[in-house]
C-alpha cells in the first residue's frame, strides 16, 4: 500500500512559494462557496506518529478560513464518552453541512493502536474496520465530502526526521519519548496500518496516501487534493438537481407480499379484564422500579423504542412505564420535526445525541424508524435512501448493543376499525380533540402502504440484540402489560 | 423561614383522591398549551435529604406528560464539567422554550453542602448566593417560569419519616446511611439553608416552602402551585403583546456624552512599517505558539473576543493569531444568526455551549456583545433588555475568570473615512466583493449610534478580569501586532 509513498519526492522552496498563493485563493474560494451548500466536509488525518500529521493539520489551518473549520483531537476519552458506545465521541463532533471538520486521530486510532499493542484480536479488528468502512460510506452517501489522508513516512525517513528535529532547540520538543518508542514498533505498526488502509479503501471513501518525506511535498499535495475535491463537490452540490431520481434499474421488491403481512398474525382479539390488568400492572411496575434501580447500580443503560399506528396508545404505554421508573433514571425523547441543527447532520445524528450516560433508561416516542416508515411512505426519503436505512439502523442498534445497552422495540398494533373508533372518540371528547389532526386522517388513508412498510421493517430489523415486539393494542390493558413485562424480561436477562 | 412549614398539615386520603383527577387534567392542559409558547419552565426541588424530594419529583412525573419534561440530577461532576466554570453544567441542561426542566439538586446544592461541611467560607457563600439570585432573575426576565420548591421537614419529622420507612422492607432502601449521617448535622444544615433561602428569595424568583410532614399535603401543594403558575404564565404568554413597550419613566442616560467618546481617544494615526511588522509578527507568533502550548500543559484556557467596525480587519487579525496556535488547541467561533435551538434559550446560552475544556483557546468572531451593540442599535432588544445586559455580561465574564479562564477583548477601531475606503475597495476588487453587503452600508449609516453604544460598552464592561483593548486599526500592521502582543501579555501573566 505504502510503496508509492516512499519515492522520496520533494518540492523546491521556489516551486512551493510560487504555487502557494494560487492554492490558498482556490481553497478560500471553495470554502466560501461551501457555506452555501448542504455538504459537510470531513478530513481525516492519519498515519504514523512522527510523520508530521500535526504540521500538516496546522498547514491546512493556515490556508483555510478559521470560521467554518474545526479540528478535533481524539485523545483519552472523557468519562462522559466512556459511558457510551465508542462511536458517540465521533458523532458528537461530526461537522454540520457547510462546515469543515478535521479529525486528528479518528475512529482508526483506537483499533490500530490496540491491534499493534496486542490487546485487540484479529477478528475484532476486522469487525471494527468493517464498521468504519460502513460508517464512512454512509456519511458520503448522505452528501458528505470525506477525505482520508494517510501521512506516510518510511522507517528510515522517520529516523531522519527525528534526527533533524532534535538538532534544533526550537523543534526538539516535537519529538516525544513516545515517538521514539513507537519507532521500535514501526514494522508492526505498518503491517497493521496497511491492513486497515486496505480494508477501508472503499469506492466512496478511498484513502489518499501522502508521502511525508518532504514537508513541502506533503503540504502541497494535501492542499491541492483538498482544493480539487472541494471545488468538485461544491460544483456538484450547486448543480440543479434532476426533477426525477436518476434512472436506475428497478430494484427488486424487498419482501414477498406474503412475508410483509407479519402484522396480520398479531393477535388483536385477546383482552385483559380491568381486575387482572390492575393486579399485573402493580406487579409489573414494582418489578420495573426495582430492575431499573438495579440497572442503574450496575451502570447498564437501556433504550426502548415505541412505534405504532396513530392512536395505538404509545403515550399511555410510555406513561405506565415512566410512572414506575424513578424520574432521575429515565428520559422520554419525543421525535417530531428535527431542529435546524439536526437537519444539518446525517439523520442518525439526532438520535446519537440522546444516547444516555451509563445506567439510564431512554424511551424514544417514535424513532430512527421514521426513515423507513413515514419518510418511505410519504416519499421524503428517496428509495435508495430508505433501502440503505435497514443496514444503517441495524448497525446503529448493534453499536448500542455492543456497548451493553439493552435495546427493546415495540410496534403497537391496532386494527383499522379500532383506529377509526379512537379517532372518532377523540373528535367528540373535548379534552381529546387536540390529539387528532388532519395528518392523522391523511396517514390513515395510506394504511396499506404503511402496513407493507411495517412488515418489511420488522422482517429486516428484528435482530437478536434488538428484537421487535409486536403488541396487539386493540385492548389497551393487554398492550400496556405486554410492554412492561417484555421490557422487564429483557432488562432482567441483561442484569 | 421554615416555621410556617412545621405546622403538621395533612390531607386525608379521600380528599387527595378527590382532588387528584382535576389537578392532573389541569396540569396536562397547561403543559400542552405551554408547548406553543416561548416560555421555558424550570422547577427547582431543594430541601433536606430525606424530606422526600425524590418522591415529590416522581409524583410530578406521574402527573405530567413525559414528552416535554426532563429531570436533571446534579450528582458528582464529570471531567468535562470539572474543566469548565461551575455554571456550565446547569447552562447545558436548562430547558428550552416550551419545555419543562426539573432540577433535582441545583446550583444551591454545592454551596450549601460546602458551607455546612465548612469547606466554603462565609464570604464566598454570600457571593455564590448573590450570583444564584442574579442568574435566576435573569432567566425569569428572559421569559422563564421559575418555581423553586423547598421541601421542608423538621428534625423530628425527619426522624419519624426514617423510622416509618425503615419498618417496611419495601421502603427500607430509601433510607441511606448518608441520610442518617445528615440527621446529625441537621441543625447546621437548617441554619445554612435558611440563609440561602432568605438571600435568594427574590421578587422574580421567590421560594415556595412546602411542608413535607404528610406526603399527600406535599404533593398536592406542589401540584397545585405548579398548575396555577403554568396556567397564569401560559395565559400571559398568549396574550397579545402591546405594540409599544410598556410605559416606563424614561431611564436616565447611562453615560455623559463626553464619556461615551472614549473611542475618539484611540490613536488612529500611528503606523508600522512592513519591515517592522514582519519582524514583530514573527516574534509575536513564536511567543504565542509557545505560550499556548504552555497554557495547554497547565490546563489554563483562554477566551478572546473580537468586536469592531465592519471592515476593521477582525478576520485578518484572527488569522494571524490562529496561524501561530497549534490547530489542536484553538477554535474560532463565528457568531452569526442563532440556530433555532439557540433561539429557544437565553441569549447567553449559545456562548456557554462553546466554553472549552481545560487548556484551549477559543476565539469569538463577534460575541455576546451583540446584545448591547447591534441588538441595541437596531432595536432587536428592548431598552430594558440591553440595559440589563451590562450586568449580565459582566457576571458571565466574571464566571469565566473565576474558573481561571483568561478573557481578552478587542475592539478594532477605524475611522469612518478608512471604512469607506475599504468598502469601496471591496466593491472594486473581484475576490473581495463577497465581503461587502447591503447590511454593511446600512450599519455605516448608523455610525453615530454605534459609536455611542461602543463607548458605553467599553465604559461599563471593561473590568480588571476582562479588560477591553481598543485597537487603532486604520493601519492593519499595527492592529495585528497589538492584538497578538496584548493576548500574549495577558496569557503570560496568567501562567
Amino acid at each position: 500500500m505504502f510503496e508509492t509513498a516512499e519515492l522520496g519526492r520533494t518540492i523546491s522552496k521556489e516551486e512551493y512559494e510560487a504555487a502557494r498563493p494560487e492554492l490558498r485563493a482556490r481553497l478560500l474560494a471553495a470554502q466560501f462557496a461551501l457555506r452555501g451548500t448542504r455538504v459537510p466536509v470531513l478530513v481525516i488525518i492519519a498515519g504514523a506518529d512522527g510523520a508530521g500529521k500535526g504540521d500538516a493539520v496546522n498547514r491546512l489551518h493556515e490556508w483555510l478560513d478559521p470560521r467554518n473549520l474545526a479540528t478535533h483531537v481524539f485523545g483519552p476519552t472523557s468519562d462522559e464518552e466512556r459511558e457510551r458506545p465508542a462511536g458517540w465521541r465521533f458523532w458528537r463532533t461530526l461537522p454540520a453541512r457547510g462546515q469543515i471538520g478535521i479529525f486528528f486521530g479518528s475512529w482508526y486510532t483506537q483499533p490500530i493502536v490496540s491491534r499493534v499493542g496486542g490487546t485487540m484480536k484479529k477478528g475484532r479488528f476486522e469487525i471494527e474496520l468493517d464498521r468504519i468502512a460502513f460508517t464512512e460510506e454512509m456519511l458520503v452517501r448522505d452528501g458528505a465530502l470525506l477525505l482520508k489522508f494517510w501521512i506516510h513516512l518510511s522507517k528510515s525517513g522517520l529516523k531522519r526526521r527525528f534526527k533533524r528535529l532534535s538538532k534544533s532547540s526550537e523543534t526538539r520538543w516535537k519529538v516525544t519519548k513516545l515517538d521514539r518508542e513507537r519507532l521500535k514498533t514501526y514494522d508492526d505498526f505498518v503491517a497493521v496500518a496497511e491492513r486497515a488502509v486496505q480494508k477501508t479503501d472503499t469506492a466512496l471513501a478511498p484513502w489518499i496516501v501522502v508521502e511525508a518525506f518532504d514537508d513541502r511535498w506533503r503540504d502541497l499535495t494535501m492542499g491541492r487534493t483538498l482544493a480539487d475535491a472541494l471545488e468538485r463537490k461544491v460544483k456538484e452540490a450547486s448543480a440543479p438537481k434532476p426533477v426525477t431520481s436518476p434512472a436506475v434499474a428497478p430494484l427488486p421488491p424487498l419482501l414477498a407480499e406474503e412475508e410483509a403481512r407479519v402484522l396480520d398474525r398479531v393477535d388483536l382479539t385477546s383482552t385483559l379484564s380491568d381486575r387482572a390488568y390492575h393486579r399485573r400492572l402493580a406487579r409489573g411496575q414494582e418489578r420495573l422500579h426495582q430492575l431499573t434501580w438495579a440497572a442503574a447500580k450496575k451502570r447498564i443503560s437501556s433504550v426502548a423504542v415505541f412505534e405504532g399506528w396513530d392512536a395505538a396508545g404509545k403515550g399511555g404505554a410510555i406513561r405506565r412505564m415512566t410512572w414506575a421508573i424513578d424520574a432521575r433514571l429515565c428520559r422520554v425523547i419525543p421525535i417530531a420535526a428535527p431542529t435546524d441543527e439536526e437537519r444539518a447532520h446525517h439523520y442518525l445524528w439526532r438520535f446519537w445525541r440522546h444516547i444516555p450516560r451509563a445506567g439510564l433508561v431512554t424511551i424514544f416516542d417514535r424513532s430512527w424508524y421514521g426513515r423507513i416508515l413515514v419518510e418511505r411512505v410519504e416519499g421524503f426519503a428517496r428509495e435508495d435512501e430508505w433501502r440503505r436505512a435497514f443496514l444503517e439502523i441495524n448497525d446503529f442498534e448493534q453499536q448500542l448493543a455492543d456497548a451493553g445497552i439493552v435495546v427493546t422495540k415495540f410496534w403497537l398494533h391496532v386494527s383499522p376499525e379500532e383506529q377509526l373508533r379512537r379517532f372518532e372518540e377523540r373528535q367528540h371528547v373535548p379534552h381529546k380533540q387536540h390529539k387528532i389532526t388532519e395528518e392523522d386522517w391523511r396517514n390513515r388513508a395510506k394504511w396499506d402502504a404503511y402496513h407493507a412498510a411495517v412488515g418489511e421493517m420488522v422482517a429486516r430489523t428484528s435482530t437478536r440484540e434488538a428484537p421487535w415486539t409486536l403488541v396487539g393494542a386493540n385492548d389497551k390493558n393487554r398492550a400496556r402489560i405486554q410492554v412492561i413485562e417484555t421490557f422487564c424480561d429483557r432488562l432482567e436477562r441483561a442484569l
